[in-house]
């Protein structure tokens, strides 16, 4: 038979980890609303700094951002910057995550939609793997590694991810 | 050394608060299923049950509704009609929430998908800013604004808000 | 005046809601992932694996598939096969849910994604109505049906649920 003290410390933890799962889904649902709002390096930085100093947020081999200013400076080009003057959309699916204490992991998708002459349109559909680790209360994204889902093993490797969350 | 009732004091409020996260985010999740099957006024009030008496659905300047009447008013059109009929679907985007006491303030993305001639297609794609109210235990939408991504300020102001949750 | 044992029983109750909430999310969130990389029917069981051994995936009257071993066929299948091979992605959105003790029920939207020709194309909007059994701790899909949205009845009585679920 538990002790009050015994019900009390299993419930702190597991009311500690349905907040962790919240936070977590709420830091990647902001993704979107800042990096499309993201007008120039300054606006970047609140994108940025969902990220770790040394997070990386890793697109392949060329588009690879270290930290808070090298996220904004992945932003603030000229296609990114095209796409947010004419209308553009970074919608993140419910990510399925894993939690095991300070560090999680997570996996989604996500698509970019654009605006032009008129009508919207299905730009890309990623594949999107996230380590994250919470210091000081705050979680922020280690790594963010994005694969256009264009039937290249890379994409199909961060979906499968997920069998392992599940064990 | 917190007393055990402290503990239970704490426990309440945090498990409040996810308790009201999700029951937000159900509510902003029903909308979708509720307006794509509002085939006339009385079953679009059932969309419109998820606003307060005194709660606006503002579309733009030609497209505000108040109250669920208001909201069952708004669906009850010729378009919105044609869409029901031929196929169509209102997908909502995991929102990102902020909440104070018995208010909270939302974000996210909708896309609107419609069936013709045996394809489906995108249609829209709006950014939406939400403010929200427990009356009674229950959560209701006090002001949905909704605006097309198509370039506008006015989308990108909705989906900036976001950077003022985070704080 | 509650007791402590009182309200420990409540917290109890209320954080268990809030756990198999969180739960049936992910396991919703998962298909996705799991169904993009079954490039066989071995790699299409862990996909089956989120179905009770007598649960169903019923996509109309010819595709229907029961238990791990039954949605691991519908998988193996040339279409799906060539959809994961050239890049597709299954998208589920945030499922609304009822739940009653070891039952729930869950409604919401899937699209499927592919990508063709150097460009990504929606191809298919759908709803899908779920049944969830817990057995031994642990949440599996008793029923998934699924009906493309293309104006048909069928697809909007799966919808029209959700007006039960807010009872």
């Amino acid at each position: 038979m538990e002790t009050v003290e015994e019900r009390l410390d299993r419930l702190e933890r597991e009311v500690a980890r349905l907040r962790d799962h919240v936070a977590i889904s709420q830091l990647i649902a902001s993704y979107g609303p800042l990096a499309d709002t993201a007008e120039n390096f300054e606006l970047g930085l609140d994108a940025g700094s969902l990220w770790e100093e040394d997070g990386r947020y890793d697109l392949g081999s060329d588009w690879i951002g270290t930290g808070p200013q090298g996220v904004a400076a992945l932003l603030d080009n000229g296609e990114h910057q095209a796409l947010v003057g004419q209308g553009g959309a970074h919608v993140l699916s419910l990510p399925v995550i894993t939690l095991s204490g300070d560090e999680a992991k997570a996996v989604n998708y996500s698509r970019v939609y654009r605006h032009e002459a008129g009508h919207f349109s299905l730009w890309r559909v990623s594949a999107n793997y996230w380590e994250l680790r919470r210091t000081d209360g705050q979680w922020k994204v280690v790594l963010r590694r994005n694969r256009m889902l264009d039937g290249s093993e890379d994409a199909r490797a961060i979906l499968r991810q997920v069998a392992t969350f599940r064990g």
